[in-house]
């Protein structure tokens, strides 16, 4: 026997899995009428928040809309498109990035509390910034989803202004994407869309 | 028997699976000697495409960069508190948007090619759909790397401009994050950093 640490091993993730949040995911269009509960919708976002972001700014926030005025609320600033499908979701997630994110530096990242103030000092930085790590979670936010056995349904097509002034009437918050959160319903994907090839996305050094 | 359609049903990501990827996945900061084949890089790029973008443009590009000569070059451009872990790193992973997304439209989303034309025409769209969508594909690649048993090591602090003007040159790529990639070495994490309350991030309506 030594001292010596032993560094630690992980295992790969199983291909049930693999298929769940990457190869056999789809975008769902229909959904089921089986309801999403708040204790699922309060799980994705406990999953999610584990994955990194930059110096833990952490700026993503989430408004989960229900069935009923929220939701009527919220279908009239979605694209014409998008309407009917956000109407039968039983669950749509707005998600947002917090222009004031830097404000729990010192809570988040406790050995360099004086961030917060380069945030505060560099606006060009602090968008940058909020508006990247924002989406590199809302990209967890929908494997997430996914990891509770639930269709996600992301979408661009909406006002993002009428929908911060109808749910952030603060101006602190920006809405980035909505996602459709349900069961899937019969019919419920299009024909899977082709991926880049490999050389057309890889490179070598 | 009736001939009406079964929706599908859709299983939960297993708590090993939800492990590895979010609660108990950690960012490395040092890696072991072993290897990271091509092979590996490659299917972590595999995995990773599958998961949605807007409209399927799929903008995110993908440099992996190995020990070597092509190690070095990219280490000079790195901030340098990430110099000696990316040099440890065995493999190394520049992620960058493509500018010129669009020209795979007619290829990637068949049934509406003209959607080309409209980015072609809206610089402004061009480059906020393609960095919005190419940090979410960010996202999916950092929990791809966990996916198969490798730890991540994401990294904002880089030149990216001297970094895009090295791998680059011809100015249609642009770098937006540097990825680490290995076997977790001795002493790898540090104390894991705390994530903002619940109700400091969901709301409802």
């Amino acid at each position: 026997m030594t001292d010596v640490l032993e560094a630690p091993s992980l295992a790969r993730l199983d291909d049930t899995g693999r298929g769940l949040l990457f190869t056999d995911a789809r975008t769902a269009n229909t959904f089921a009428d089986t309801p999403v509960t708040d204790a699922e919708l309060s799980d994705i976002w406990e999953l999610a928040k584990w994955a990194p972001t930059a110096a833990n700014i952490q700026p993503l926030r989430v408004l989960f809309v229900r069935p009923g005025e929220g939701r009527e609320r919220l279908v009239r600033h979605m694209a014409d498109g998008n309407k009917a499908k956000t109407l039968a979701a039983p669950a749509v997630a707005v998600l947002a990035v917090d222009t004031q994110f830097h404000e729990h530096i010192p809570t988040l990242l406790p050995f360099r509390p004086e961030l917060k103030d380069v945030f505060e000092g560099n606006e060009t930085m602090r968008t940058e910034t909020s508006q990247f790590n924002a989406a590199l979670q809302a990209g967890y936010f929908i494997l997430a989803v996914r990891a509770h056995g639930l269709a996600a349904g992301p979408m661009a097509g909406f006002d993002a202004a009428a929908v911060d002034a109808e749910f952030f009437p603060g101006g602190r918050l920006h809405s980035i994407l909505v996602v459709n959160i349900g069961h899937p319903g019969q019919d419920p994907w299009f024909d899977r869309l082709p991926r880049l090839g490999h050389d057309d996305v890889v490179q070598w050094a």
